[in-house]
C-alpha cells in the first residue's frame, strides 16, 4: 500500500538499466509496493515531481531498455541542501513513499545516507536502499562495482585495438586516457590487452601514484628505444609530483584539479621534449556509454544488484547499499549481501598498493585473480610480420 | 614463372586485411604468378627486402588475419625520392618481381605511379595494380573506398552512444571529434545517429567550409538553450575563418595546419566564452582500428577489391587502381573497375558542396542514398524519460 521511488545518481554506465530492470521485476513480486515511479533526472525529478509509472512499462520496453547503456531514467549530478532534503521528504510523505532506491556511486549514497537519517529523525518511515553503480570501481564494502566490468573491457579493447595500430604503423607514441577519475581500476585493466610481452600498454600508470614528468619520459624513451613505438595507458586523473595535472587545462576533480585532456597534454610535452612523433586518443564517454566490447558478468550482476535492493526492502531493511560478494573460491560466482551506507557514504576504494606493479610490468597476480572473470578473455588480433 | 608482391601503405583501416586475404586467395589461381611475398611495413620492407610468403599461410591463418583490424603486413608513410624508386626497381629485377600491388590512398596512388612509370621507362616489365584503401573516403574515381563505410559506421554508433549519454545527463556541451583529415565524408555520417529529431549529433561541421568560431558559438548556444544540451559532431581537420586550427596545438596537414587535438580546443574555448560545462571525448584511432561496430558491407568489397586487383593483372593491365562502382540501382551492390593511377594520385575527393547541409540541419537525401548502404541501420538507444 506505498509508493517506491527509484532514482539514478551521477554518471551513466553500460549496465545502470539493468539494474533498474532487476528493481522493476522483483518490486512486481513484492505486494506492500503497489506503485513504482522513476524519477526523472535523477533527483532533480523528485523535486519537481516528474515520474514515469514503472509498473505501466511493457516487457517489451523493459527489456530493451534493460539493454540500452545511458540512464533511462536520466540522472543528475545534484548534491542536496539540507533545505532540499526536507522537502524532498515533504514530497515523500504527501505522496505516501516509503522505499527510495538510489544508484550512484560513493557520492550518492552520502545522500541516500542524509535522506535516511532525516527521515528517522523526522520519524517518518521510509526504507533507503542504495544500489551500486560506478564504472570507477571505487566503492568501498562491495567486491566491485556494477558498471566497472564493462568500462574496463572497453579501454581493455580499445588499448588492444589502438596498440595493433601502433605495431602495424610504427616510429610513434600513443597515449590512450581511460576513465576512472583518481583510482586506477581502469586503467589496470587495459593490462588484459597483452597476449606477448611487448603487446600493448607498454606503460600503465596509476593515478594513486604521483607521477613526475621526468620519469614518463625515462619510462617512454626506453620502450621506444627497445621497440621503436609505445603505447601508454594513463587515467583521466594522473597528476604529476606536485599534485598538479602537467600543465593541462583542467576543472575541479574530487582531489585536486582533474585534467580536461591529459593524455593530450601529456602527449604535447613527449613530442617537445623527446622529439618523437606522439598521438594522443581519449574515447572518453564512450567507455562508459558503449557497449560495444560488453563485459560477460556485469549486466546479470547489476540486474542482480536491483533485484537484491528489493530483496532487501522485503527484509525490512533501510541505510543499506547492496553489495557484490564473491561466492565461490574455485570458480567466479557473485552473491550480493546489504552493507551500512555509512560505511561506503565518506571512503574511495583506490587500486590497493600492493596490487601496483611498475609501469612496464605485468600486472600482479591478485589483481589478475580479481579481474579476469569481470573482464573475460580479450582475444588478440592475427597479424603475420615479426 | 614470376614473383609478386604485395605492400601495404599509410594508415590502416578496420578491413586492409579482407583486401589481403582477396590478393591473396585470388593469385593462388593465377599460375604466373609463382609466389606472392607481402612486404613488411609497406614500401620499408621492399627497401630492406624483409618479406613474408603470402603463399606459405595456412587458410586458417589468412582466415583469422582478414578478420583483423591493422595492418597484419606492418605499413609505413615514407614517401620514396627518385633514388628510392631506383633501388626498388633493382630489386624487383633481381628477384624477377613482375606484379606489385599496393594498398593505398591517394599519396599511396602517387607512389605507385612513379613506380609504374620508372619501370616502364626503364623497359622493365612491371604490372603495378592499386588497391584503394582510406577511411577518408577522400579517394578520386571511386564510388567510395574500402575502410570507410567501417570508420563511418564506428563514428555514428559513437556519436549515438556519447549522444545517449548527454541526454540522459544534460547540462553540457559535448564534442566530438571524428577522423577523415579535412574531408567531411566521416563527420556527415555521424548524421545517421539520429533518429529523433533532437537526437545527437545536434551540430555537424563540414571542414570543407571554414568556421567563424563566432558561428559555432551561435550555434552551441542557440542548441543548447532550446535543449539544455549539446553534441557537436567535428572533423579533426576543421579549420577557423583564417584557416587555422582555432589556436590548437597542431602539426603539418595536407592542407595547413591539423590540429593534434581539435575536440578538445573547442571545448576550452566553448567554456570560456558561453560560460557552460563542455567535455570533449576524442576516439581518434579507435575509429580505424576497432571493429566494434563492423560496416554490413565493407569487409566484403575490401576482398572484393583484393581479388580485382589480381583479376586486372591477369587481364594484362598496369598502372591502374581497382575502383569500386555501384552496380544496381535499386539495391545496392557493388563491382570492381580500373581506373588509371594518374586520376586517382594528383586529387583528393572532398565532401561535395551540394551536399553539405546546414550543421543542424538533416543530412542531405543524396547524401543518406549514397550512404546509408554502407553503413547500415544504427538503431536508437532505448529510453523512458520525455
Amino acid at each position: 500500500m506505498a509508493l517506491a521511488i527509484l532514482a539514478h545518481s551521477g554518471g551513466p554506465t553500460p549496465v545502470i538499466n539493468a539494474s533498474l530492470l532487476g528493481v522493476v521485476e522483483r518490486a512486481r513480486r513484492f505486494p506492500p509496493i503497489t506503485a513504482l515511479y522513476g524519477a526523472q533526472f535523477g533527483i532533480d525529478g523528485i523535486l519537481e515531481e516528474r515520474f514515469i509509472d514503472l509498473f505501466a512499462q511493457s516487457e517489451s520496453t523493459l527489456a530493451a531498455v534493460s539493454r540500452a547503456p545511458a540512464s533511462a531514467l536520466g540522472t543528475s549530478r545534484r548534491e542536496l541542501t539540507a533545505a532540499e532534503v526536507e522537502r524532498l521528504l515533504a514530497i515523500f510523505r504527501a505522496r505516501d513513499v516509503r522505499y527510495f532506491f538510489y544508484t550512484g556511486g560513493n557520492g550518492s549514497m552520502r545522500t541516500a545516507w542524509e535522506i535516511a537519517g532525516m527521515a528517522r529523525q523526522a520519524s517518518y518511515e521510509l526504507q533507503v536502499i542504495g544500489i551500486p553503480k560506478t564504472i570507477d570501481n571505487d566503492l568501498a564494502e562491495t567486491d566491485h562495482s556494477p558498471g566497472y566490468p564493462s568500462a574496463a573491457r572497453f579501454f581493455a579493447c580499445a588499448v588492444r585495438d589502438i596498440g595493433a595500430d601502433n605495431r602495424a604503423l610504427p616510429a610513434q607514441v600513443e597515449f590512450v586516457e581511460v576513465l576512472g577519475r583518481d583510482a586506477g581500476w581502469i586503467v589496470a585493466a587495459t593490462a588484459f590487452a597483452r597476449r606477448e610481452p611487448d603487446d600493448a600498454p607498454h606503460l600503465i600508470y596509476f593515478p594513486e601514484n604521483r607521477l613526475p614528468l621526468g620519469q614518463l619520459l625515462e619510462d617512454v624513451d626506453s620502450v621506444y628505444r627497445r621497440l621503436n613505438r609505445c603505447v601508454v595507458a594513463v587515467c583521466e586523473g594522473q597528476l604529476d609530483e606536485r599534485g598538479e595535472p602537467f600543465g593541462a587545462d583542467s576543472r575541479p576533480g574530487s582531489r585536486g584539479q582533474l585534467a580536461m585532456n591529459l593524455a593530450h597534454r601529456l602527449s604535447i610535452l613527449t613530442a617537445q621534449k623527446l622529439n618523437r612523433k606522439t598521438r594522443s586518443e581519449k574515447p572518453g564517454l564512450l567507455g562508459r556509454a558503449s557497449l560495444a566490447y560488453p563485459s560477460p558478468v556485469d549486466w546479470n550482476e547489476a540486474r542482480l544488484c536491483g533485484r537484491a535492493a528489493v530483496d532487501a526492502a522485503e527484509a525490512g531493511k533501510s541505510g543499506v547499499m547492496v553489495a557484490l560478494v564473491r561466492a565461490a573460491v574455485n570458480s567466479y560466482s557473485a552473491a550480493t549481501a546489504c552493507v551500512p551506507l555509512e560505511q561506503v557514504a565518506f571512503s574511495q576504494k583506490l587500486f590497493p598498493a600492493a596490487w601496483r606493479t611498475a609501469p612496464g610490468a605485468e600486472m600482479s597476480p591478485e589483481f589478475a585473480a580479481y579481474a579476469a572473470p569481470l573482464i573475460g578473455t580479450i582475444e588478440p588480433h592475427a597479424h603475420l610480420f615479426c
